[in-house]
C-alpha cells in the first residue's frame, strides 16, 4: 500500500495492529476520522489512553473496575458463597446481562493452553484456591467455554480444591460444544446457569 | 451492555463511533488493548491525533499530503497534461498501486448526491475547472465509480469544461457496474485505465 502521507501511514499501521483490522479496514476507519470534526479523534484517543493508563482490576475477582473492589464484589446483596469461574471480563458482562446469577465471579484471565505457552501460573488460579481454602465459598460454577483448554482448566482447578468442602458444577451445555460464551443468546446462557450440573457428573458425559 | 467500569464504557462507546464497528467489536478491540503493553495504546492514540491535527491536503489535487503539494504533484516526471479525476484518496492509492498511470490526479472529495445533500459546491470541482481553463491539461480521465451519482458528477464536470480544448475519457468498465474502485484487483483496474474510452462514447453505451 502506497501512502501519500507519513502521518496517514503511521495512523493506518497503528490501527491495523488491532485484531481483525486489516490495512484496508484501517485506512477506511482513519479516513473516516479525517472527515469528522477533530473533536471526535481527540475524544477517541483520550478515552483509550485514560482507560489504558488508569483502569484497575478488582482485587478480589480480577474483573475490570474503576475501584479496588468491583461493583459486583462490593454489592452486599450478592451471594458470596457461590462463585462463577470465567475466562475473561466479556464473560462476566454476558452472564450479568442474563440477570440469572446473584453470586460473585472469578476472572481467570484465560485458560490453560500449553500450545500458547499459558500455564496455571499465568492465570488467576491461586487467588481462587485461596478463597476456597478460607471456607466461605460453598459452590464453584465452572463457566469456561467447553473446549479442550476449558476442560483442562476446569480439571486443574478441581484437583486443587477437591479436598475442601465445596460443591463444583459446570454450566449446562445448552451452548453448543466449542462455542464461545459471549456469542450465546441471553436465554440459552441464563438457562445453562440455572441448570448447571455437578462437575463430577460432567466428567462422565 | 452492562459495564463494570466507566473508563471501559467510554472507550467502547468512542470506538463504536467508527463505521462498521459495533459495540461488541469495540469491546473486543478495547479489551485487546488492555492486554497489550500501555505503549501500544499510546502509539495508536498519538498517531491518530497527530494525523488528525496536522495532516494537510495538497493545494493542487486535494490528495492527503504532509506538505503543501503532494508527492505526486511535486514529481517533475509526472505528466501534468493528463488528470485522473477520482472520488477520494483511497482511489488515488488504488490506481497508484497499479503503476499504470503517470499523470496527475484530482480528488473531488465525493460525488454529487442530492439524496445526501451533496451538491457540486461541496466538492473540489471549481479548482478542477480552473485547471482546465488554464490550458495545460489536455485530457481528463473520469475514474469515479460507475453509479448514478458517479455518472451525474462526470456529466456535471463535462458540461463545465466542454467548451475548452480538453479530451475527456472514462476508465474502461472492466470493473463491474456499481462496484467501488478500491475493491477492484490491480490488473483489472490497471487495464481499465489503459483502455479508457472517450467520455462522449461512454454516454452512448
Ligand atoms: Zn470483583
Ligand atoms: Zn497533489
Amino acid at each position: 500500500m502506497e501512502f501519500s502521507s507519513k502521518l496517514l501511514e503511521r495512523a493506518v499501521n497503528e490501527m491495523s495492529q488491532l485484531p481483525g483490522i486489516g490495512k484496508r479496514t484501517a485506512l477506511r476507519l482513519v479516513l473516516h476520522l479525517l472527515r469528522q470534526p477533530k473533536e471526535q479523534t481527540t475524544a477517541l484517543s483520550q478515552a483509550l489512553q485514560d482507560m489504558r493508563n488508569t483502569i484497575k482490576f478488582c482485587e478480589s475477582c480480577h474483573n475490570i473496575s474503576d475501584f479496588k473492589l468491583c461493583e459486583i464484589c462490593a454489592n452486599p446483596n450478592r451471594n458470596e458463597t457461590i462463585i462463577c469461574v470465567v475466562e475473561d471480563v466479556k464473560d462476566v458482562m454476558a452472564i450479568e446481562n442474563t440477570s440469572s446469577f446473584k453470586g460473585l465471579y472469578h476472572v481467570l484471565g484465560g485458560k490453560i493452553s500449553p500450545m500458547d505457552g499459558i500455564g496455571p501460573h499465568d492465570l488467576n488460579i491461586e487467588t481462587l484456591v485461596n478463597k476456597v481454602k478460607q471456607g466461605v465459598v460453598k459452590e464453584l460454577i465452572f463457566a469456561l467455554s467447553s473446549t479442550m483448554e476449558g476442560d483442562t482448566t476446569n480439571f486443574y482447578i478441581y484437583k486443587q480444591i477437591q479436598d475442601y468442602k465445596v460443591v463444583t458444577s459446570t454450566i449446562a451445555r445448552g451452548i453448543s460444544v466449542g462455542d464461545e460464551l459471549e456469542y450465546a443468546d441471553e436465554i440459552t446462557l441464563g438457562r445453562s446457569i440455572v441448570n448447571r450440573i455437578p462437575f463430577e457428573t460432567s466428567l462422565k458425559l
